[in-house]
């Protein structure tokens, strides 16, 4: 088979590869037939998680058909249109009882990182009983593979953690495609006002079309100014940080109310400054969360019902073998106005 | 009358003071009966709130009777029993409602610090009927001082913020009195180990006398050792800062354990490291808090029930007028082996 394959940083072929085999009774292999590239697979590329080694398969997102089943797997068969966690979760650890399948003693994130991932015509899936959600009849396919990471990721580690309440007020720093997951579910609980903060005038643009009621330019306006204008002084009730650089979790800390909450979603690579020196005071609370994929069920019944459409984040399709063009167009996601992208078998 | 008097960067006085006199409706006028010194008061000797200015008459804490009442107030009379909360609160504006007294919008902590404060024959006590608490019949006075402040800061930035439930592991790093408030009001939910890190041989013994189940000496032992070989590897549900240092700060972030809670108590003066390269993955909170006192009534009924004994933290005991000879003490309280001093009318 063919598969995006990763050769040390700044090195990705599209190439042939074994195709994968059951190698526990719990596995399954799932025939591909739409996966997508995410912001992680970029920090792979460029080297910063050194655990992912020559010759590995990328992807941790996608749907398709189960073309063979462990003796185990008890709840899917072979034909089972399915949709792929990007957590893998025995369903039986201390960390999985917990409802932490992030932290899964046998999973958590490992596909295309620690084993082969979905970039690829087939890929296996370990714990399949446990990994793989069923697609409801009716459902669009490429909609719901953005429920692989990206929108349990924006509601589980943003909103959910951020205590998203009805009339408050939510500031999202930073709108790519997962701040915008977090901006499209924040509105499930009937937030006051939603306020989205980037660099890129596109993306507010956007983010104003999902939902935001103020965008901030980061260059032009101080956005602690705009955030203090509107709630007297007071500062956000819930800011959700979807950057993950030092300088974008400072600004949070002076964008928050005493009693709010700074939910982190950022991916960081270096230590950022905590001000204890003014915060220790302000009855505040910090959360920090690798997506549990927990929510998968109730986003999955927030689609049909038709108040979540994921398919709004998707805005480049590509053919699954042209992965490195779709490669190059989400590396230069700004210029190329991307959220989303697309690969179809 | 006479009081304890700042003057600067350490400097204070036991000197004659005009007696105050109610100044608003909502006042009344108490006359302490027994008194003591907190932290926060060698913060301010030693110049660190800088809005304490020359001639301010210290501390916030103690019990008294009501010598006087404003028109408007309510619920006090001359003659009644009553508790001091070091935090005042107006009860009706926008924090008061959501229980966050700490941040009311006409009190918080005023007492000793931006008006005259409680180590004084009698004290002003503002919004008199939502700062104070009648005390019940036949309860210890010098017991009770420890209620208008360390006991509820302890359990409230601490026990409650860290979420401590049954079977939790708890790690109170630092077991000063406040450090020793959290111990005692953690076991109020049962957790399963109770960890006492501290420098202080003394006040590690003392912890262990309080219900820790292990007293870790910082210097002797590597404290990230012994909780992780206590939980295997996973590190601490629940780890509360009493210290305020950037060095304890950073020792809580290598003792929790994914999933769990740092609750800060500690009062910081300096910018801190958090380790997010390492946190962001780990689905962790960190809480902060200046204390609302919210909880002296449960506390009240605690000491009730006899399940909290909060005489247990004093250690000395002198007379209102030897207050300065008690400033010694309690500054060299480590040397001095003291938790709490009470001063007595």
């Amino acid at each position: 088979m063919k598969a995006i394959v990763y050769h040390g940083p700044g090195k990705i072929a599209w190439e042939d590869k074994p195709k994968p085999w059951l190698q526990e009774e719990t596995d399954v292999i799932v025939k591909i037939s739409k996966t997508t590239i995410c912001g992680t697979d970029l920090h792979i590329l460029k080297g910063d998680v050194p655990e992912v080694t020559d010759g590995r398969i990328l992807g941790h997102e996608g749907v398709g058909i189960i073309e063979e089943a462990g003796k185990a797997v008890q709840r899917f068969k072979p034909g089972d249109h399915v949709l792929i966690s990007c957590i893998t979760s025995c369903g039986s650890c201390s960390y999985c009882k917990k409802g932490m399948y992030s932290h899964c003693e046998k999973g958590g994130w490992i596909l295309g990182h620690l084993i082969d991932g979905t970039q690829a015509e087939y890929v296996r899936i370990p714990h399949a009983d446990h990994s793989l959600y069923p697609i409801p009849q009716g459902l669009e396919e490429e909609a719901l593979v953005m429920l692989s990471d990206i929108l349990p990721t924006g509601f589980e580690c943003g909103v959910l953690n951020g205590e998203v309440k009805p009339g408050d007020t939510v500031v999202i720093v930073g709108v790519g495609p997962v701040g915008l997951a977090a901006l499209l579910t924040a509105q499930f609980y009937s937030p006051g006002l939603l306020i989205a903060i980037d660099m890129d005038e596109n993306r507010l643009e956007i983010a104003k079309q999902f939902g935001a009621d103020y965008g901030v330019q980061l260059k032009e306006t101080n956005p602690v100014e705009v955030v203090k204008g509107l709630t007297q002084g007071k500062g956000a009730d819930v800011v959700i940080e979807a950057v993950g650089v030092p300088e974008s979790f400072e600004l949070c800390q002076s964008l928050v109310a005493p009693g709010g909450i700074i939910a982190n979603i950022g991916v960081h690579g270096k230590p950022v400054t905590l001000h204890m020196e003014n915060l220790w005071a302000h009855n505040i609370k910090i959360t920090t969360r690798l997506v549990d994929t927990v929510t998968i069920p109730l986003l999955l019944k927030t689609v049909q019902s038709g108040k979540l459409m994921p398919q709004k984040l998707i805005t480049h399709h590509f053919k699954l073998d042209e992965a490195l063009a779709a490669y190059q167009v989400f590396k230069h996601a700004a210029a190329e106005k991307a959220l989303k992208v697309i690969l179809s078998a």
